[in-house]
């Protein structure tokens, strides 16, 4: 997506240890009109595919997922990383290393919004180490439900998330690839 | 809004002590067509005041505020509740205290994305006690942005938040008011 590009070119920086900032339209700041041209597009990219729900984990994955879950005509759910008060006892749960804060971050899903039956597509802002994403398929796994495709935003491919998503047998998509950083430069598929 | 009355009375649950369960359509699973014709509606009626801005606070704000400021055509700014490695150290800060979980919540924005000049449309999934809310004019007024107006998809009357918010001097709009709650049920108004 050239519109994507041209943002993260622009905006994007690269902090050191390949940690990305694009807190300019997508992960403080969003650009809704940006974002939901991405949605569309990973929408167009799985449609045929038959999805019947989009699952992301909060928080940055919420825009990107709500956009594509609104093109697709279909509910969004976001896993959470706590519990709230809302949230009953019959949760899935799963646990991912978290990249950017060290230790494990659970991801909880209340086993009403996930079903035996559904298409589930995870959609996330970023595909990295693929540990989220994972973590996102072993909970719908978990309802029952299968994992029909892979979309994000922007994918580290230095950081081998793709690799470790092959198991899955899906596809995946993402619509920009940065192959590498240098110093502060961000380098663009 | 009728359609979201309808999901209110449908979904919506009291689970004591005033909180309110709608974690089928707006906080865990969203229905985007439903929050997107919040978001319009939300749009609608703030439009002529010239928003430039739409802030909100993560987690369950994002999904109406990112519908309003699509409809806007504006940019959204989510207030974060921990400083993420990306943010810099140029950031304003408010906190509220927590309705559901107890003590303070800490609200951040990196100053690069409020600015002086901006007229900032406050928007949240509930308007229950003000108090996020009121956070999130602190941070608008401490980047000498100016707040035009507040908009909340459901307002718990009953918590007293629109009185709280008269010191500011902007319209507030919410598109369904709970007035009071009895056991189970949820009135509306």
């Amino acid at each position: 997506m050239e519109a994507l590009k041209e943002a993260i070119r622009r905006h994007g920086r690269h902090l050191g240890n390949g940690i990305i900032k694009v807190d300019a339209f997508l992960n403080h700041q969003i650009d809704p009109a940006l974002i939901a041209a991405c949605g569309q597009e990973l929408a167009r990219r799985f449609r045929h595919l038959g999805p019947t729900k989009v699952l992301t984990a909060e928080i940055s994955g919420i825009g990107p997922a709500l956009m594509t879950a609104y093109a697709l005509g279909v509910p969004l759910v976001f896993a959470r990383k706590h519990k709230p008060l809302t949230m009953g006892d019959d949760v899935f749960f799963a646990a991912a290393p978290s990249h950017t804060k060290g230790g494990d971050v659970t991801l909880l899903v209340a086993a009403d919004y996930l079903r035996a039956g559904d298409r589930v597509l995870i959609i996330d802002d970023f595909l990295a180490t693929g540990a989220t994403i994972l973590a996102l398929a072993r909970l719908a796994q978990a309802a029952g439900a299968q994992v029909i495709g892979i979309g994000a935003v922007i994918e580290k491919r230095f950081e081998g998330g793709r690799d470790r998503l092959r198991a899955l047998n899906v596809p995946v998509e993402s619509l920009a690839v940065v192959i590498g950083v240098e110093s502060e430069q961000i380098l663009l598929e």
